[in-house]
């Protein structure tokens, strides 16, 4: 019998748990047994397996469900890692070797496969594509994605209607790291220029902060009250994170914002006080979990608004956070399903003589009815780099989507709230 | 013809265009003709009204949408108001008025029935109950409410199952304003001790900052993972807001935690460039649409296990915001149909001859299967009071519910993901 590790990488999906079940059932069907790693690279480390089966927990049970059902990591592996992981896999007489991620997940599984050449231990290393960022190059689209765009277009729909009720002005700040596929989707309920969120803002298209508010306010005297769409990534126009970004800090040192400049002093005392702000092996920062780009940017509209109308707006922000990627009460039916099916491509190519090892690609063909399909490239053509949203998809002005966008993202989706 | 006035007061629900369907779909059928005040009484004394009917846009075609499509207000009529609006109400010879919303609403109509009597203008004024904070009195519950538990038990069974994915510390801050009604909903997809949230805190309970971290630690100490929900109406041992409080304020100024106090201290700074924090006209004071709490309960928490654990924990806080009463994906198919029900019971009663005016409540009979309907009370029974979450659905540490509480909101959510 041959055996199989499975393991998971980076944030969890709406659906990562629907990729597990793909690999477990087709391994299942190929006579393949299947063991678990806890939390990832890091469980495969410490020899922390769980034998799964199709019709048992974690995986029958989770299925549906989000949260990464057998743990997660951030753990790069380095060789030392490898060469024991390979020990470790030699004691369990593992031939195969899924891991279901994000760019960093694919890097780590193209790291392991190298190690295992260069060790001469036959693996053959699987990366199953996933993440809300829709970041990964060569894949059409993430799974994950389709599940977190839903979760934030029926968002957007439902606080632009709020936002109606009691006008003012409202900010929503929207995961997506470096890229801005995320952010797009806010508009994905829109049905006219009437419709919020009237502004978007990519980590693709820099910002002063000047601009942002002079587009806001442009808005709020245009409609009498403006929804807003922030990505997380947003940068300065020095192109670095945008509450970092020395451009910005400048700005926010001139009156009448130098009070915002204050408490963005004040927190970074707050950081040394627990080590200092912390990357993770892969290079990432933290931009989640916190509502500090929102508080800035609504402290910064709230005191525009005061200082150039005479009055304060009503002026409120939101950052989405985790449920974008963890909500449990919906998801898209298509994205659940394209999750499974490369679950299921990847024991496929396992199983084939043609390829050692690789990274299992989404590719869709949008010429007639919308069909997506896997293929099969090279690891190092996927893992660490980052697929931005492209041109044709960003408005002229640099704060809003196309409608070739619109198209794209709506066929991942399932239908909307509208 | 006899002629109707319906407006929207508060904060719009996930339901309360259900209950503007209710009015206006009993109203045609007794023929009665409808007019919406746009941004309740706001708009009535602006003149501002628009018909309606069960068939055309906003009422057919929001019915199913959060949001108040008539636009709402938190504007509390004064005596001058009154005078103003029975001389418009004469000149579109309205005799009826229907206001749907909360609290503050209930209180606006009680006023409003009050003066068209001392004026002698003959008017029947209706409220109709809608509060996702469910802490309208006499009522068993509130349309909006099912909505937005349901809203709160997916996220943080999806939530729980993200932490356990990347064990660590994560707190939701939660609306409700003083009541922890929908705080407590955080609890309904919990299955075993296990579950998160282990921990829930409620206006009804105030916490030292002391005690809230004692908590804390200790979970994680057991399980290498807490989930936290807040109540964003939690309060210090002095029963002022959590913040705010002068006791909290005082743990604030001791080490490790000054660098927090100094944070808070900075943001005084950007109230006072934006005129300074307002109340509205009902008394209260914004507690939503900010960061704040969310941000410096994570920060206590990371300086808290960096000084005693000597690492700081992955710790994460999202505020909730406002999806909690607007996300459109998802709703209550119970709350739906009883936001219906209380708007058509209004038209009814104002149909029948026993009572002048009042408010509708909705009440609950559990003895059997659980089944809703409503009655109708006096106004000054209801407006301007807050029916606090009870003594036997909190349980004895006051850091979670009790099974009642559970049997309680398991009926006005329809089925969970879980």
């Amino acid at each position: 019998m041959k055996r199989a590790i499975v393991a998971m990488g980076g944030g969890p999906t709406r659906v990562i748990n629907r990729s597990l079940f793909g690999v477990v059932d087709e391994a299942a069907k190929n006579g393949i047994e299947v063991l678990a790693a806890r939390h990832g690279i890091a469980g495969v480390l410490k020899e922390h397996f769980i034998p799964v089966t199709p019709g048992t927990a974690p995986v029958a049970t989770h299925k549906d469900l989000p949260g990464a059902s057998i743990g997660s990591t951030r753990h790069k592996p380095n060789a030392d890692d490898c060469r024991k992981a390979f020990e470790i896999f030699k004691k369990h007489e593992v031939s195969y070797f899924f891991y279901i991620g994000g760019n960093d997940t694919a890097e780590a599984t193209s790291i392991i496969n190298r190690e295992a050449k260069s060790a001469g231990y036959e693996l053959r290393c699987f990366h199953v594509p996933k993440t809300i960022d829709n970041d990964l190059v060569e894949n059409d689209h993430c799974p994950g994605y389709g599940s977190a765009a839903r979760y934030v277009a029926n968002a957007l729909l439902g606080d632009d209607l709020d936002v109606r009720s009691l006008p003012g002005i409202k900010m929503n700040v929207i995961m997506g790291r470096n890229a801005g596929w995320l952010a797009a989707a806010a508009s994905l309920c829109r049905a006219s220029e009437e419709d919020g969120p009237q502004l978007i803002y990519f980590p693709e298209r820099p910002k002063s902060l000047a601009h942002f508010l002079a587009d806001v306010l442009a808005v709020y005297a245009k409609h009498g009250r403006a929804e807003v769409a922030v990505s997380e990534g947003l940068c300065g126009p020095d192109k670095s994170d945008f509450i970092s970004s020395n451009f910005i800090r400048a700005e926010l040192a001139k009156p009448p914002f130098t009070p915002i400049l204050r408490t963005l002093e004040a927190q970074a005392a707050i950081e040394d006080a627990t080590g200092g702000a912390k990357k993770d092996l892969f290079g990432h920062t933290q931009l989640s979990g916190t509502g500090a780009l929102a508080d800035v940017l609504a402290a910064a509209v709230k005191i525009a608004t005061y200082t150039q109308l005479g009055k304060a707006a009503r002026c409120r922000a939101d950052t989405f956070g985790y449920l974008q990627r963890c909500y449990a009460g919906d998801v898209s039916p298509v994205d659940a399903k394209e999750a499974e099916m490369v679950g299921r491509k990847a024991v496929k190519y396992a199983m084939g003589k043609r390829h050692a090892s690789g990274s299992v690609v989404l590719r869709a063909d949008r010429s007639g009815k919308y069909r997506a399909f896997a293929e099969l490239v090279a690891l190092e053509a996927v893992g660490g780099k980052v697929r931005l949203l492209p041109d044709d998809f960003i408005n002229e002005k640099g704060n809003g989507v196309t409608p070739a966008f619109v198209a794209y993202a709506r066929t991942l989706t399932g239908p909307l709230a509208r």
